[in-house]
């Protein structure tokens, strides 16, 4: 199936590339008031979860998890939000977020909530660099 | 754990019982807006995915995916949410949520947006009793 995936071109625009994880890519969402991750299993026309394998299910929520642990060592964080909603963007994607009292959308959810902040680039890269470093842990 | 586990009070006030599967106990989200459920592992003081152990947060997703197909099956159905959020109840809970074009907060997400609408008491007990035969199959 992987030869046919082609990453949605909303996610494209609105993330950068961190890290390719055994099925899904890791993108950090270029929005500077959440350190924000959203991993996309690499999969031909998959929307929903219930549509992967088993066994593909259960390594996405280990990346997933993976990508939790990686927010937590790396972002000062309060409280880790998991979403799959895929309501606008159909391709399967997974968000972990790391929220933090008195956040932008804090305690609502980030979905929708206002516009992205831009990163300072070098805050940027530094970010990816240490997300990508503690990903291969 | 199980012992010491007790439902937090805002969940148990905002839902009614579904049923119990071997981690979780499956709550209807007391609102017409929605076929929403809502997903509560029975561990004591465990707020994030990543505390629990790796078995039970396989369990977990088994059991998250088992009400997403449950759901599917009972309720007209366009696209499902997931979401673990737990900014404001920090009792760890999974809700999953059946959305259409057009509901209430379509295409934003459920969390936080206006008020719950009463469900018809005889409409609302028939459809625990499908969801509980579907999650019994």
């Amino acid at each position: 199936m992987s030869a046919e995936f082609a990453l949605d071109a909303r996610l494209a625009g609105d993330t950068c590339h961190v890290a390719s994880l055994p099925l899904c890519e890791v993108l950090l969402m270029d929005d500077a008031r959440y350190a924000w991750l959203v991993l996309v299993p690499r999969q031909y026309e998959v929307s929903e979860v219930a549509q992967l394998s088993e066994d593909d299910q259960a390594m996405l929520w280990r990346e997933v998890n993976q990508a939790a642990v990686a927010l937590r060592l790396v972002a000062r964080c309060e409280k880790i939000n998991i979403g799959a909603l895929g309501n606008i963007v159909r391709q399967l994607h997974v968000h972990v977020v790391a929220r933090n009292v008195g956040d932008a959308a804090w305690p609502g959810p980030v979905w929708g909530h206002g516009k992205a902040a831009d990163y300072e680039p070098t805050a940027r890269d530094k970010l990816i660099e240490r997300l990508r470093e503690t990903l291969a842990m």
